[in-house]
């Protein structure tokens, strides 16, 4: 897609942001160096409407002088807790920990797009909220900046969010209206029993023994009771049982996730779950505790909005995928206001950027960065 | 054992009754035609008190003329559903029925008491109640005769039963303070569920699933809620479950059964089967039924009396073994009132006389019989 | 759809046909008044190239003056042992027996297309071949008849079947390249162990319980082994094993179906399942076999072909839906060349037919065969 | 029973080693000061013969004059990781270390027969062994020792080794000939699946998944495959396995003993364990090990040996108790030479000495530890 000559005018104080947010990952709630970094930028462009949200995240309003709506966009601030093997000379400088997940180009995107508004300040129709979000990859800041009033003043009408893409070539883009990434729930199952010694098991209620029953019987939730044609996955990961192996076991720990791409589906999935740790309470005698370590709701693509920002690019550029089996708590901006959320390719075999995100490898040509803003830019022009 | 002249005169008679017998086998309380031959023998001796309880029981008592207890003998009357195999000449006319678990003998013994209290009708001290009954391998007339008052009037005071068996030596036997025999239960589980498309399981409750978790965790039951040191076997023997393969079953059925030496461990298991149908309840929303369908207690030989009688006979010729994992009604009449159940040792190696009870092949030397009325009438002399 | 007058004209003579045929249902492979009735039909209109293959099924092969390709339309014979309930006049008079799956309707418009050829005698381009097959709804007669020729003197190039469908309305259809009905594999699974006496299961090999471990893990298969985007149902709809309560069980037998729109995931979960036995025989003693009963292929409609005849028709008649978990045996046909498998809708609320294929009250207007059979038409005009 | 004078004589000689050994507890091998203590003391009495085999365990060697049996006399050394809670003045001055299990009585004894066999050095028959030995409850030390020679210069004859027990009352002792105390095994089962994302779970093979029908399906070892007159137990005390929720775990630990009183059993269990753990490699894909950490055979003692050696106390006060479910490296001796252990009785509700074995408020009186040695007294009179 041609680029305006305005964005390509950008290039180097975009690979600049990019570079230095590289440098310095941090990680969770924990990133206040990310914070200042940001805080530092936007005032120099002169916007002073900051705000810091949910220990570390930032909100900057700008207000147009020409009614319209108002858009947010947002990033994500942190990185993982992966050791660099990049090799390159900008390689992070926190040791063990990488921005392996492209949240240092979504922020500077967002970057970006605040030094195009100084350029445009006077004609800017409508406001502009930009949202640095924090925890993206933990517990999730998105839901602590709603409850702190991210979307609020002034209300917000539509928000954007991108993610880089490694599946997809660069140049290509999904702007695709409905689920494009899967609900995720992590949860904890806790299982008490008593302990005895191992040689009189009808003194004790084995906690072991009920979890692998528990394991077991979840099978059947997905095999028998979720219809053939929903995807849905349940994963126990990890599973602790007992201290001795002369004890019976008294206490086990589960720790689970839960993935579909419909809601309902999860539901169901969750009440089975809780009726599975009754049922073994009356039958095992244990104790049985469900707990929801993080719940992200699917991320489901307004059609109507989607349908129209897709109408802001070159159709060529527009790939379709399947929708994605990982989750973003973006979804929870979208339970609020209608939202599209979309994916930036960033394969590039010519030039070797074809490492997964995740990947103590990943990186990409910062050009498709540009090509980011400008999408961002044209919504800006043709939806404010 | 040394036997009495009066006893030893009486080999021609029982032999006549036991080969009698023999030949008409008849099941379970359907046992006419055993019922007039033993009234009639009675008769013939002139005992006129007789009773006909549950069906075709028959209860005969003989009033003495000297105070003192009374005191009851039980044979079982019912034969088998098995084509006898032996070539003997007083073989089972009865196609496909056949005395091979030894009934016919221990009505002869009963008989044979009864040919010798007629011989002291004058010297009876106290009361003898002869009880004759039907279906003790199929589903327990001990427990309807009680009812009918078999125990009452007169008020019995202790209770003596015998069996052979082949697994000792002809010439020994069991007199065993505590449990010889085990506890039998025979149960139903019934299963409803719903039935579904096979291609939509989500829409049904599947029964077939259910009842095999219902499996899977009763081993559970035996493997962790019963001490090491208790003896106890569950057996599901047969399942059925659902109709058509692509139809989710919407019911199943599953017969099985417990066996113990000690009610509490029965009980136990009992109980954690009702609790695990109810768990089933609740994780898989099928309808869960357990139904007893026979339960015979443990056989509990009386410490005190049988410890007495068993001074009634030569000490060398008692031997002792492990409680038998088989079942008998006798133990309802032991709830009542003290009863001893003895076993008649049968094997004859010699003689070729070692097939097991239930066998097509199985028989004994009759002589053995002459020692089981010798133990009788010890009783009726030393403890009346 | 505009229908040509030609097909119009024919409304009353397949009216006729369908009501005959709906009169006389026939199952199986036993639907010999079925053959006699089309081939009766088919010399009326002069075609003499019949032949019977696969005990009942009829191949009509009409040869045209004009070269061309060689195209095969299907229609499948056999009712269901259902009991009618509709109360149309013309129901079934073979109690017990129903076309409750529209085989009656899809016979009349091979019949219909065979009236029309007969009044285009002279012009017909290529080659029809008109196949009659019985036996789609219990083992597959698609197969036997392949194998007896049914394709090849003249050499089918392409081959044309429908299935009319209460799920869409009346004047739908569905015409969509790739998969359309879910592959299904009908099997047995027998597992051979070892009677012993229930009270002593270690003299034994307990098929019962090796069954329920079978079920239970197979619930794993669908879970872990499948990826979450592929659809898979996989039921064992019946279980019976062992004989009796007190008799450790000696033999179980397993009925199940799988369903998938992939072979290989299919090919996955049959490998799985006989590693599952295997490995039962194992742990277990047992001895597995499995046995495949009925498999048909999935129904996958070629891309090429099926896009083209899509364009024959009005484009706003056209529907799309999801893959139907059920099965056809039409796939055995598009193994050996490129088919189409259509779907006519025959939803009519106002005249109230709503009731489901399989239905006892299942019903059509009978206006739907005309527009069958002028898609048809329009596939000889267009594609021959 | 009567104590002789010289063995009343010792009584405070046994009460000041027992009290600093009690003081002094160390556990595992690492009982260096216990070893010093004990040299020291066999070295005062004047003899020479030491050896220290096994790290830190302890041989004596004493020769008599007289030709006669080499007898070997066992004591464990080695205290528990309990802080003590009885408060008596002797109490443990190695914070967390307790003697709970009374070696340092059984130790006292071994002393106290020093010093009688010191106070007849010119008439002893035969040879004497006095064993010391480490480990006894954590991996074993008797197996060691055995290897390094501890039974073969001079060739023992016989072995005896006691037990304080609470559970009998002081003054009563067993000596049974067969098995008194279980076999046990300690085992380890590492299972090796493949990692994939929590999403994606048909990438990997789930480890613990395995782990859980590992853990089911031994229940039904237990339940089906063991006579119910066996004495079984078989316990999974703890599992890991996995690392994180959303990855697909990789590896499993579980960690179990297996306790019976009969070495065939013990084999049927560890063989069927084996078995399991390749059916699962056949139906899972994981790779299953077994690893066997500590064997104890059961404490078998020698029938004819005990019964000899029953006959040297007094009658009345010998019990008889079941088989106890806890285990003891003795029985390594007892593979190589008769041996005989005994139980001496030390429940003393006056006294309030009640406590369990392994509990941090366990004692006892000091009287019983000259009935100990009266009844080493006895065997050295009587069977050297």
């Amino acid at each position: 897609m041609r680029l305006d000559g305005e964005v390509l005018g950008l290039r180097n104080r975009l690979i600049q942001h990019r570079r230095y947010l590289h440098q310095y990952p941090e990680t969770d709630f924990e990133v206040g160096k990310t914070r200042d970094y940001i805080t530092e930028q936007i005032k120099k462009l002169g916007f002073g409407e900051i705000e810091i949200l949910a220990q570390n995240g930032v909100k900057v309003v700008i207000r147009g002088n020409i009614p319209g709506r108002t858009l947010a966009f947002r990033a994500d601030m942190d990185a993982l807790p992966i050791e660099e093997e990049t090799g390159v000379e900008f390689a992070s400088l926190n040791k063990g920990v990488m921005h392996a997940c492209g949240h240092d180009g979504h922020m500077t995107v967002l970057l970006g797009l605040a030094e195009w508004i100084a350029m445009h300040r006077e004609n800017i129709k409508g406001n502009v909220v930009l949202i640095f979000q924090p925890a993206e990859e933990t517990v999730g800041g998105a839901l602590p900046m709603i409850k702190e009033g991210v979307l609020d003043i002034p209300e917000v009408d539509a928000i954007f969010g991108l993610h880089l893409l490694p599946d997809i070539p660069q140049g290509k883009v999904v702007m695709k209206p409905g689920v494009v990434m899967a609900q995720t729930c992590e949860f904890d199952v806790e299982i008490t029993g008593k302990s005895a010694h191992g040689a009189t098991p009808h003194f004790g209620i084995d906690a072991l023994m009920a979890s692998c029953d528990f394991v077991h019987m979840l099978q059947g939730v997905v095999s028998r009771r979720i219809p053939y044609d929903e995807k849905a996955v349940v994963t126990i990961g990890r599973m602790e049982a007992g201290e001795k192996r002369n004890i019976i076991a008294g206490k086990a720990r589960l720790e689970g996730t839960i993935r579909t791409f419909d809601d309902k589906v999860y539901s169901k999935i969750k009440e089975n779950i809780i009726k599975l740790l009754k049922s073994l309470e009356l039958s095992h005698g244990i104790r049985g505790q469900y707990h929801e370590v993080v719940y992200y709701p699917a991320v489901n693509d307004d059609v109507q909005l989607t349908s129209k920002i897709a109408g802001f690019v070159d159709p060529d550029i527009l790939v379709d995928i399947d929708p994605l089996m990982i989750a973003e708590d973006f979804s929870y901006f979208q339970q609020k206001v209608p939202g599209t959320y979309m994916f930036l390719g960033c394969r590039n075999e010519e030039k070797g950027f074809t490492a997964p995100l995740h990947s103590s490898l990943f990186n990409f040509d910062e050009e498709v960065l540009l090509l980011g803003l400008q999408i961002y830019v044209n919504i800006l022009k043709n939806y404010s």
